[in-house]
């Protein structure tokens, strides 16, 4: 499945790239004065390989949620009992993910592919959701688990070959029955206490950079705590010598089953033409390992936010994708690709909406 | 008017500001994980006197319109009846501020205040605008026209002190009309060739930096015009000699009418307490006058996004303000501001609507 996914990957289409860009060179604004918001635009119609692309609309969250052996490590101060509890937050509703994804009409979809907690067997789904929204739909929860929490990453692989291909395949999975519900767009979510210490050590392998420069403080470490982190990670990766040639070699030995997932909604997306929305150090780690399954698979991705995480801008610049929020968020649950997706669809409603000079009847400089 | 309205504005609220501040300790994220968004809210509260203020919906953008004497000086290589032309474009919907409203679902209010081309009787409200979206409401203009554009400031006084001050009244007027409507937030927009010049003699004069620093290139223009734009704004700011301590001498010496216009609008948001999200450099240049007038006004503005005009990033750092979004636009019009609203409204939606680590049942560190 993976490998028939990969091959479906094709790079941006050329003239739907080009008639874009002519096209914004009619539209009445002064050429350029759109930013970075044109050359998003551009960048959608090659994918789409059509010129205006479709509005990214619906919107489809997928939460990946999973837990970490490498928690023993103490790289944390939350107890491992926060994933379920907050996945029980999330359908119910009371996340800050619940809370973007209602302003932004989003649907959001939890996916358990790795939580120690037996989740309760009757979720909390459809409970009164505070506020409302534009999607009054519920959150909804997935249950895949392949593994309750990854082994100790810090003694041996998180996960064996055949668990990260069932975490990548799972993703796929989700992206397929996503788009074919509608979805215009995806973005990614997760929640993993621990996470960020696997996204760190991913983001050092596959972009070579020192690990105490891939790891960051994630959701608030003290001084010790954060020296154990970068210890932890530097170790790992003395242990496994993962290659980063081989992205599911790489994602078993220092991955988390949220980071395989997410690796495979990127491709599952990229696979359909459809844009995937990154969030924040969690994402853009697992879309380290997508590119390395795929390098044009990067053609599908837009960077919503720079997390505040150090590894994040390392893996973005090795992306080559420059965010379009920047705002010092931390949180990952997809809040930054959410507060991120009305840029992306107010680039593309340009290419819709908005008259040319000779049909508004505006003069040219 | 101006000074009634000046008298009626008040620093933050700081029980409110601290009431946000632990109730953000108490939601479900790590504390400080939304970054300058808690910030924000904070401020906003403060703005409100209320934990948590209002959601700042529906939201109205207000575009000031002017034509400037300043263009025979050939700052620009657009014809000054484009001005009107573009008018006429937002009353059809179909320039890039009408797209980013409707998505954004807010209301667009056109202002004569000084064009110099006469408006058509009948404008297009109410024509058929392309796309449709959350708000169906025709864009409508309203005609405040001071006089048929400004006098050339290379020359002799922009406006008469006035002039001026009657520009300012109207901005003030708007505001009110549009919060006793209903608005919770106004967004600045403008628009008028040639405009740019003024606004970097305005920067230049309430920021101190040297004309050279406070003038961009505007929606492009080429080195010689460029050359000779910083030399009108030298020229302008020896001639003149404004006294940055009197803004209302400033607006009449170098300004625009749209630009007092929306120093107008800034304070009568401030003295009703209503956030107003500012666009790009005309929005800050006007509101270093607003801040000239009045000091606590700064506590009711929200920059919206960093302009590529360099004039914007010197009034930011002089107003204090870190711009929301910035991604290289350069179009005013009010978008920049309506990229941004949905970061403010995330911001106030997570004090209403986030569930507290007691309510969900989550453990903290």
């Amino acid at each position: 499945m993976i490998e028939s996914t990969i091959a479906a990957i094709r790079p941006l289409d050329e003239p739907a790239m080009v008639a874009a860009g002519e096209l914004h060179g009619r539209l009445t604004k002064p050429a350029g004065s759109l930013g970075a918001l044109e050359e998003l635009s551009v960048r959608l119609a090659g994918l789409a390989a059509a010129c205006p692309p479709p509005l990214p609309e619906p919107a489809a969250v997928a939460i990946f949620a999973g837990d970490h052996g490498v928690h023993a490590q103490g790289v944390t101060p939350w107890p491992q009992e926060v994933t379920a509890q907050m996945i029980n937050n999330f359908l119910a509703g009371g996340a800050v993910v619940n809370a973007f994804a209602r302003q932004a009409g989003a649907s959001v979809t939890v996916v358990d592919i790795g939580v120690a907690t037996p989740l309760p067997p009757a979720p909390q789904a459809g409970a009164a959701t505070p506020g409302g929204g534009a999607n009054s739909a519920a959150p909804r929860l997935v249950s895949a688990n392949v593994r309750r929490g990854t082994r100790d990453l810090a003694v041996t692989a998180a996960l064996t070959r055949d668990e990260a291909r069932a975490a990548v395949e799972t993703g796929i999975r989700i992206a397929r029955e996503l788009i074919d519900a509608g979805a215009g767009i995806l973005l990614t979510g997760d929640m993993g206490i621990g996470n960020t210490t696997p996204a760190a050590a991913l983001v050092a392998v596959f972009t070579g950079v020192d690990p105490a420069e891939a790891t960051g403080r994630g959701t608030g470490v003290d001084d010790p705590t954060y020296a154990r982190k970068i210890g932890v990670v530097r170790a790992a990766l003395a242990r496994h010598a993962p290659d980063p040639a081989d992205p599911l070699g790489v994602l078993a030995a220092v991955g988390g089953l949220e980071h395989a997932a997410l690796a495979g909604l990127i491709l599952g997306a990229a696979a359909r033409r459809v844009p995937v929305l990154l969030d924040g150090l969690i994402a853009v780690s697992a879309a380290l390992a997508a590119a390395a399954f795929a390098p044009d698979a990067v053609g599908a991705m837009v960077a919503g936010h720079r997390s505040a995480e150090p590894g994040a801008t390392a893996a973005l610049h090795h992306l080559g994708l420059d965010p379009l929020i920047d705002l010092g968020l931390r949180l990952g649950e997809g809040t930054g690709a959410l507060l991120a997706l009305p840029v992306v669809a107010g680039a593309v409603r340009v290419l819709h909406e908005v008259a040319t000079f000779d049909s508004a009847g505006v003069a040219e400089k």
